[in-house]
C-alpha cells in the first residue's frame, strides 16, 4: 500500500522534517508533498507575472499561484497532515482542513492540548489527532503495514 | 432569482444582523442562514448526548452535532458569506472557507485590511471581499437584481 | 431548516413513533421517512413481479424491489437515524451507514453500550450516537432551531 | 486486465488465505488488500495517539485510525469481496458492502446458505453472490481473461 | 413520498397509458413523464432548425433537439420503467437503460419472456422486471405507500 | 414539464427580448434569466467593494462579483441559449459554453452563417444550433409540450 | 497520449481483430479491451456460481458476473468503440452507449447506412460514426498524433 | 511532482515552441499536450469518416473529432494554459478555459494588455494570467520546484 501525504500547516519548525526522517527509518512507502514552504518566496509567487503596488493583489496573486500546486497536490494525496503551531493566525491550515473534508480526503491533525477547543470543529471532521510527529510516523506504520 | 445564503464565521458582533436588515430593507429575496451563534450552546451541544469528563471528546460530540447542521445549510446555500474579526483563531471560519471553495460555492470575505495578508488564500479563492456589511448587502443586492 | 430525516433499522419496537411523536410534540420541521416497516409485506414485495421457487431469488427480487423505495428515500434526505436493537443481525442497517458514509449523508446511530464494541466502524462515522429515542429528538431539536 | 480486489470482512478462518492461492495459483493479475487483520492491533490502532479510559472513545478513535486504510484501500479497488461467517455481529462487513454500493464498487459476497434471508439487502446490491472461496478464485479468473 | 416516473421506450401500443390510469386509481402521488411520443413529430424536430437533404444529419439533428427533453426528464426522475415490445430495433430504449444505470437512477423493465434472453443485461442492473403494465403499477403502489 | 433557460452571450440587440416575448405569447412554462445585461453596471460591479486604479484589477473583481450571479444561475438551469453575434470578441459567450459543455448542460447556439466555421468546436458540442429567436421559440415549444 | 480503448458490440464477425491489428500496424499507443466475446462462455457466466434451473435468473447471474468486467474496464477506457451489425437485438451495445453518455466517455458508433434511423439517439450522443474498422483505425491514428 | 499541462488557443505563433523549450531548459518534469495544431489537418479531421457537402456539417465532424483528443487530454491535465492572440474569434480557447472553470482544473492565461477588458470573465477564473511564454515557464518552475 503506497500513500501520497500531504503536510500542511505550519512552516517554522522542523515537524515536516521529523515526519519524513521517522517514515524513511522506518522504511514506509510513502511519497511526502507540500506547498512551497520558503515564506518569502511563497509570498512572492505572484510577483513573477509583473509587480503589483497594491499589497492586496500582491497577496492575492501569490495566493493563486500557490494554489496551483497546493490544490493539485492535495487532490493527489491519499491522507492530509495539517500542523497547527502556537504563533500565528494560520488560516490557510483551517482552510485546508476544509478542502480536504469537503473532498473526503482524510486528514489527520498534529498540534498541543491547548489548540483543543479553538480547533474543535477542525479536528470534529479529522480521522485522528496526534501530539507530536512521532506519533503520526507511528499511524502512518500503522495504516501501511502489509 | 432567489438565493440562500450562508452567514459564516465571528459571533461577537452584530454583522449578521446588519447584513440581514440591509436585506430586508431592500426587499431582496434572500432567505439567510447560520450555525447556531449562541456560544454556550454551542459549546453544550454534545451534553444532549451524555455527559464527558474529557475536555476533548465533549468538544468533539459537540462539533459533530453542530456539524450536522452546518454542512447541511452550507451544502444547499448558493453563497456563503464569511467574516472574520480580530479577536480569536476564528479557524472554523477558514475552515468553513476551505469547504466552500472545494464545492465550488462561491463565497464572500468579510474583513478589516489588517487580516489581508494573513488571509491570502482564503480571499485568493473567494470571489469578493468586504470590509462592510453594507458592502455585502450591496453585492447581494446586485447579483439578486432582475 | 426543514429537515427530512429517514428512520433506519430495527423494526420490532417503537422507536420510530417515539422520535415522530418527539418531534412533532416540539413542533419540528421535519418530515419523516423510512423503509416500509411491515416486515411480512416487505419480504413478499418482489412477488408483485411473479412468485419465485427458490427462496435465494424470491429475497433477492423483494430486496431490489424495496431498494427502490430506501435508496430513493436515503439520497433524499438531509440525516439518517439508525437503530440497532439486540436482536437478529440487522445487517441492512449496518449497510444502510456504510451507504450514508459513501453519500456523506450525516447519520445518527441509536443503540445501547453492549453493541458498542460491536459498532465500532459504524459509530465511527456516525456524526452522533444516542442511546434514546428522546435524545434524538434533542438533537433535532437542537440542529433546527432558528 | 489488471484488479485490485480488496477482502473485506470475517477475520476469524482463512478464506483471505484461500483467495489469495487460488489466484496465485492461476496466475491472475490480482493485487489484494485488506483492512489490518490481526484483531488485536487493530482495536489497538488508536493507541498510538495516547490511550483512552472511556471504552467508547477507545473504540471510536481506533475505528478512525483503521478507516484511514480501509476507506483509501475500497476507494482504489476495482472489486470486494465481502466474507460473512456464521458468528459475531460483522456489522462493519455490511458497512462496507454498503459503501462500496454507493460509489458503484462492484462487489462479491461470500457466505453459507443459512444467512441468505438475513443478508438480502447486501446480497440485492451485490454484483456476484459465492459460497466458498474457490468459486471467488474462478470468478476472478473468469473476469480477467484476456 | 412523491415521485417522478419516466416511461421509456415502444411507442407503439397503450403501456404508457395503462401505467398512468392505474396510478391514477390509485391514486398515487406520481408525476409521469416522458419523450415525445408522437412518431413523425419526434423524427421532425430538428426541421424547426432548417430543413437537411442528408438523412443523417436530419436524423441527428433531431435526436439532438429531442434529447434535450429526454435527458432533462431523465435526469430529474426517481424511477424510469422501459419497456420493450417485440418490434423495430428499440436502440433507444436500451440506450436510456445504460444511461440510468450510469447515473444510478433505478429502473424497471417491462417486457415479455421471449426477449429475456436477450435483454439480459438490460435486466441485470435493472431493479425489478415487470411482465405487465399492472406489475408495474402494483410496484409503484407499493414503494410509495406511507 | 417547466425548465429554467439561461440567455447567455451578446447584449446589444434585443434578441432576448424576442425569445421571452415569443415563449410568453405561446404560455410556455419557462422560467428566464442572464446575467446583468446592463453593459455599464456590470462593468462597475466590483465598484461595490472600493475602486481600483489598476484596469486589470478592477475588471478581475467585477468579473468575480458577476460570476456569482451567472454560475449560480448556470448551474440552476435546465438549457442554455448562447447567442453570438457579429461584433466584439465575446469570449464570454463561448466561455460560457465551455462550462456547460463539461457540466453536461444542454445549449442552445445562436448565431448567423457567417460564424459557423469560426465556432465550430462551440457547436461541436451544442445540442441545437439556430438561426433566429423565433427558432429557438420553436425549439423550446417543441421539448417542452406536454 | 497513450489511450484505452474498449471494443463493445457485435460478437460475429472480426471488426475487433481488423481495428487491433489496423492499429498494431500503425504502431497506435492504444491498449484495447472488450467484454469475453466467447458467446457460450459469457453466457455460461454465472454457473461458476451453482447452476439455475430457472432461465431468467440463470442469465440474470450471468449478466452482473460479466458486469463486473465491463463495467470495470469501460470505467477505465478513454474511447469506447460500439458495433452494430444486422443480425440480432445488440440491446447491449446500445446499453454501453447510453452508460458512456452518462459517463461522459466519448465513444465512436460502427455500422452501415441500413442502421442510421434506428440508430439516431446512439448516434446523436457519439462523437463520430464509421462505416469500417478502417475508419476507426484512422480516426484514432488522428487523435493519438504526436 | 510531476506535471501533465495542456497548450491551448492560439496555433499561429511559436508561443508552445518556447513554452516547452523553456521547461526542457530548465528540466522541468512536465509531459506537455495539445490539439492537433496543424490547422488544416484539423479541419479535416472529419473527412476520415467521408466527406460532407454541407460545410456545417463537416465543420461538426471535425469538431467532434479533435474533441475526442481534446476533452480526453484536458481531462487528464494538472495544469491548462490558454493562449489568446491578437487575430481571430478564438472562441475555442474561451470555450477551452470555460471548460477547465467547470472541471475545477487550474488554467493560466497568456495575452497582451490589449485584450484585458475583453477577456475580463475569461480572466476571473483564471488562477494566474501571464504577459510572455517566459513568465508562464517561471510559474511552472515555481510550482514543480521540490
Amino acid at each position: 500500500m503506497e500513500l501520497i501525504v500531504y503536510l500542511s500547516g505550519e512552516v517554522h519548525t522542523d515537524w515536516r522534517q521529523q515526519i519524513i526522517e521517522g517514515a524513511e527509518k522506518a522504511s514506509l512507502p510513502i511519497t511526502f508533498c507540500s506547498a512551497v514552504t520558503d515564506h518569502e518566496a511563497s509570498d512572492a509567487a505572484g510577483d513573477i507575472l509583473g509587480e503589483e503596488s497594491n499589497s492586496f493583489w500582491r497577496d492575492h496573486k501569490s495566493a493563486k499561484v500557490n494554489a496551483i500546486r497546493t490544490r493539485t497536490l492535495i487532490e493527489e494525496s491519499d491522507v492530509v497532515v495539517i500542523r497547527f503551531g502556537d504563533k500565528y493566525k494560520q488560516w490557510n491550515a483551517a482552510y485546508d482542513a476544509g478542502y480536504c473534508a469537503a473532498l473526503d480526503t482524510p486528514y489527520i491533525t498534529l498540534h498541543d492540548d491547548s489548540l483543543i477547543h479553538a480547533l474543535k470543529e477542525v479536528d470534529g471532521s479529522a480521522m485522528a489527532r496526534a501530539k507530536t510527529p512521532g506519533q503520526v510516523v507511528e499511524v502512518l506504520k500503522y495504516i501501511t503495514k502489509s
